[in-house]
């Protein structure tokens, strides 16, 4: 059987409907019998050999090679969203492009197709996958990536899926120190001289300062943030400077000078989540601002950390290349992946992306 | 015991050359049984409790704490070649700082102490590490790496040992297709339609253009690299374009088209992997530029792979947050992480850096 090609879309009669379209997912209906595929679709029954070729307007006959060529070379995406769409289809998937008044239809512009669940087709509504195709080169701005598969063709045509979601954090570790602490702000952290145990013990705030064959009772460094976060709810004064607000305004100043703007950040995403019961600490050991834990009852007994946390400004765009190795880092160490979207002193929209095998 | 300050120096006398230096490896001698040591080694000797106090030139006398506060109150970075050198004591190493005229002393300036072999001190002439202390947010200079231990202090005083060296690729791989093929340049990879099997199974150029339902024989994808490779060496020749050397030209301005100079450099470290019997593929899951083979016989009977490369400008600097990212996410699929410094058609200079428990 044959296509017609015409405006991009290849128009097939005789049992088309029934053949392709009830039978196998392929295309839309445009009455009667007939149906009219994208050019994704087309290409992908000339690679399988169910439809012979493509007939174009001047009577040109396309093989899948000729036509694929042809394609690729009018639209650059095409190689991408055409291995993808293949590689969905081996998995056992129906799909549909999402264009407009198309079964794949999807309000996010960023969607290219539409993957219905396993059994499922385009006549029924659950959907299973919204899928974003891009190119390893390509930045993908983090705002647009939300409830998204991004399917990334690197530069050899291997895929990677990776899955973005809403993270759920489920802490319970509201400790509050109960009383106030004092510390010398030096260089980039802050010493706390005399610290009562319990606030790192239990509160898993700073780090004691101590080696393997000395230890200077009840002294804990704290890192600018650990100290702000204190600062802010009253539990922490520097030395020289009696009052709370004051001393938050000191390490806040400290934080902007070795930091910048990004301190601020950070420092929205550090409270924001020990309001929430989830303690944050260094990422660095993992390339991440922040590891979390969810339910800290004491250090000796550390549960594993859940989460890793990247701080991004809402404007960032991620480099795929990037965000694979942050994804893929995550996984090999059992936790997830979040980016942290704000602003200084903005709301913050907090989005875990993860690897998806479809 | 109490030492005397006088320009960042501790004098001790009594038999504190016995004492401390050659029983402990602190300090140097200055006659008789006189030391002087740095404030890092002095305020080490007050952890422990070895020294008393500091006298300084006005009659102060300093605890460890009042010394401490002191001393990273007037040299920022005193408070973390603290815990750098508290760290290592406590690991069972002696080391001396790496000033003029001490035992330490380095003709790089980046040095900040020299580390001696478990059980050797500065009267002997091994040195087992040269260690540069940094903290997480500050960026360093590629170029200033090789050879050095890069101790890391994070935010929350914890610290991460970095080595770099110079690695050593074994590579075997001489494949040669030994006759040209034909490709079709199409966005931004290159399609042969009939390529011979062995070009992808032995050579592993490429990738096949076939899914699990299907396979056009024969058909294997190039990424742009991979294609410009083939063609510097006759070994591929553009549809339309028979000539090789107007093939290169035309793959390597897509190449600058879709990557700009990133893909000179690429193309530099591909060819040069190439040319020494190493194969390098995508590392894009990986998040690096390339994974790299030492030994393919065949695609179906494929090694592990040996090397993360990741390719930066001879001027770049690592942001420690980053190369941490790298390293942990190569030790943890069992690769070394090998950073290719070079501008186009430049020589390479390569440093690989893996993370060292000393």
């Amino acid at each position: 059987m044959n296509g017609t090609l015409h405006d991009d879309r290849i128009a097939v009669g005789g049992d088309a409907k029934q053949r392709y379209y009830d039978g196998r997912g392929y295309g839309r209906p445009i009455g009667g019998n007939e149906i009219e595929l994208s050019r994704v679709e087309a290409a992908h029954l000339l690679f399988r050999g169910d439809l012979e070729a493509v007939v174009t307007d001047t009577g040109a006959t396309l093989s899948f090679k000729s036509f694929f060529t042809q394609s690729a070379r009018t639209d650059s995406g095409f190689a991408q969203r055409f291995l993808v769409y293949a590689d969905l289809r081996d998995r056992g998937f129906y799909l549909s492009p999402a264009l407009d008044g198309w079964p794949g239809e999807d309000t996010n512009e960023a969607v290219d197709f539409t993957v219905y669940p396993r059994g499922k087709g385009p006549t029924d509504t659950a959907v299973k996958y919204r899928i974003t195709v891009v190119g390893e080169r390509k930045p993908i701005p983090a705002a647009e990536l939300a409830g998204l598969v991004l399917a990334v063709v690197d530069e050899e045509s291997e895929l990677t899926y990776l899955e973005s979601a809403e993270p759920s954090f489920d802490g319970s570790s509201l400790y509050d120190p109960e009383t106030t602490i004092e510390g010398a702000l030096i260089g980039d952290r802050v010493i706390c001289w005399d610290a009562p145990e319990h606030v790192y013990e239990t509160g898993f705030y700073g780090q004691p300062l101590s080696g393997r064959a000395a230890i200077i009772d009840g002294a804990i460094q704290l890192s600018l943030v650990e100290a702000a976060g204190l600062a802010s709810i009253d539990r922490l004064t520097l030395t020289d400077i009696t009052d709370s607000d004051d001393s938050y305004d000191a390490i806040v100043a400290r934080g902007r000078e070795v930091e910048g703007d990004r301190f601020d950040r950070r420092l929205t995403v550090y409270q924001t989540l020990r309001s929430n019961g989830v303690v944050p600490k260094t990422g660095f050991k993992f390339g991440a601002d922040f590891r979390t834990y969810n339910n800290v009852e004491s250090v000796s007994n550390l549960p594993h950390s859940e989460h890793l946390i990247r701080v991004v400004s809402p404007e960032h765009a991620f480099d795929p290349k990037e965000l694979s190795l942050d994804v893929r880092l995550a996984g090999g160490v059992r936790k997830r992946m979040v980016f942290a979207l704000t602003g200084a002193n903005e709301t913050i929209t907090w989005l875990s992306v993860s690897r998806l095998t479809p």
